[in-house]
């Protein structure tokens, strides 16, 4: 059997670490493990960290018409929007994504009135996934918050859409450390975790292929989910009950 | 444009009310909506009242083997794999899904070690969507953990396969009734949201979309996430960092 | 300083395992650990494994009255009430509580439209915390869900009333597993976790200084929170917003 | 009986709302009805709108050390710190806690490193709630997560220290509103709302009571939870499981 071809997909990763540029962030290298994959898969890739943008905070779609300054959101708003697949990293807090992540969440969200052509979310047709970091708990959790707002405003999500690495409990090294209370660590914390290995490239492929299969199909058929025929009336097999 | 034909599909509702029947499940009045429009649309649907049956707790195949008397699950088990299209619907309690649809989820699971032909996990290639019905409030906490799990063990999540009901905070009818604190209300509680009508619709076509997709697809091409080639050894484009 | 005196209060451990005795629970191993502390403070302690059990499922106080044969329900409720301190202990399954967790908190729910001499809900004046076991993922999430329902039905929470033990990502061996994958593990595992074991030792003494303080001021007063009162039109210094 | 005495306890208001002032937060119009009633028990309150200042994202106490220009953070947190209740408000979007919310206690976390006099986390002997505003769905969510972390870095929670408003299912006005697609409501929206009303004015005084008892108690004796004396050796009556 040939392999699929990918090459005319694009994905997106939003990293969502609470750290600036220059300094090291920990879900960006487990993030490029997967990037990595898509790279050699012809996969046009490309990793924004968020908290190296302005982008204010709201749920309007350019947030200088509502009392902020600057506001680079509508500019990487293209970004995402125009790649066939966004895959959402975030570091773990207290068993939560990040802020960062948080204000990703609200500002695709307030972009959810907008449709296609079809008349359907702007988001279907797309799909998306999500990478998790932390030294300890959380991965499933954090997950379960973006994987479920990416759905709910039109993503689809493939099986198992969610990687990630944590330590056991308590204070530790962070996934790629190469140090820890002053010794060496070698290999690099977690690169050598079969669990986190296969997830990170199973969700990967899951991915591409249902994005590929999405993209050949032309989305979804707007028969049933069109926002604005369903306002125009049309209700296809839909009957309220009485 | 022709409409979509999904004669060829199946739907199994799994309804995890605590309510044994013949009581009266608001949670089956909604699943019912979206049941109708699979029914006119020529799927094939079936609704199990989960509580009904003697389903065991724990994470094994069949819990006869480990201490129960009975288990009805393997049973159960065939119909919900068997089925393209899976739907959880829970009542809300105290912000929560159901004791019995966390006991799903579980069971679920416990099935999740099988692989298929391709040698990917069992549940690939199938979609799944929940439906929510509580008096006042969590229909988004229900849906993340439901939708959450659904992904993890292989289900394919489409837009917005998530919907439901809730009345506004505090006491108070829950969805179909027809009485509250002695008056008579009509239409039944509900019956007319156009929000729930239509999140109920959107979802209900959204997974027969979806499960049309993968079916004709002959589900998910095994390149990149066959749990067995990667325990032979198989890596694809994955590289372990360094 | 003199110690405090802890040998007027009562503790119950509610252990939500999935498995029936006398199969090896590793939440009990851990809440053993809690429970010897609370015994050599001379409080009274007991464990319920619940699914040891005929507990109906549903939110009536007794589920005999409403379609079910059995229910231990009332005979455990008993107990649980009469305990200064409530203990909740469960499994991790997929990031989630356990589904028999999920059905404590449905029956202790159950009984919250109870109130007191003073007209405040029936757990008011009782603390609660809650012990949390997994091999990988989740105790956070888990704690959260717990402690939020306890909180809601009127038990009090002391600072970090949260601990557990978990492993890295992906499989591994239980808390106080002494073999795995064949390979004998000494000392079992987890039983020398400084966190697990500082977090236990925090959460059980702070449960205890919390549940002192409230026995000797008699619970809370009920100015400001008596649910007759307020019923009765009583409302302190609330005003209606206009 | 005489009513309790509140006169030397202080209170906090953190407004998580994502508008900057001086446009119109519905948080803030629900905390001032928990505010009104503890300005008639003469206790002291402030309400900080964290939008309004500029807080640093991050985990370390002060940010201008790490990168960024500006930190308003340490002044904020002095008032948080030095009032003996925190009462955390926030909107829901997409069910979730607000991202300034997030932030929130991405920084409160930030100082849980600090100990107090007697070696107990800094926030030993403080307690907590939440007031949470939607117009249509998770206030129990959001308040899982906020009272989670609170008591998880030291904050106590009395019982039912989570009140809210949100509307029923689907678009609709928010908390306080006074029109609603054109029309006039009036009162305001949920100013009646004899749940919400209740579950603020009980959580206000539980509040109150708790924070009362542990100002007059010195907070918690340090017997068995010093982080301190943990890590000087001390270990009270707990036993490491053999």
């Amino acid at each position: 059997m040939k392999n699929p071809d990918f090459s005319n997909l694009s994905a997106i990763y939003v990293n969502c670490t609470l750290k600036k540029s220059p300094l090291k962030s920990h879900t960006s290298t487990l993030m490029a493990v997967s990037r990595r994959i898509m790279d050699k898969e012809n996969v046009k890739t490309e990793e924004i960290r968020l908290i190296d943008h302005q982008v204010a905070i709201g749920v309007q779609p350019d947030m200088t018409k509502h009392n902020w300054d600057k506001d680079e959101w509508p500019t990487l708003f293209e970004k995402i929007i125009k790649a066939d697949i966004l895959i959402v990293g975030t570091p773990i807090w207290l068993g939560e994504k990040s802020s960062v992540a948080q204000k990703l969440i609200e500002r695709l969200y307030g972009m959810s009135a907008e449709t296609n052509a079809k008349g359907q979310y702007i988001y279907y047709g797309k799909v998306g996934g999500c990478i998790i970091t932390g030294n300890e708990d959380g991965i499933k959790h954090c997950a379960m918050g973006i994987l479920y707002s990416l759905q709910h405003i039109g993503y689809s999500i493939p099986p198992q859409a969610d990687c990630g690495w944590i330590g056991k409990v308590g204070p530790g090294p962070s996934y790629s450390d190469t140090e820890w209370k002053g010794e060496k660590v070698h290999p690099p914390v977690g690169f050598e975790s079969d669990f986190t290995n296969q997830n990170t490239t199973f969700m990967t492929y899951n991915l591409l292929h249902l994005a590929n299969m999405l993209k050949s199909n032309g989305g979804y058929s707007e028969y049933g989910n069109s926002k604005k025929k369903w306002e125009d009336g049309t209700r296809w097999n839909f009957e309220t009950p009485a």
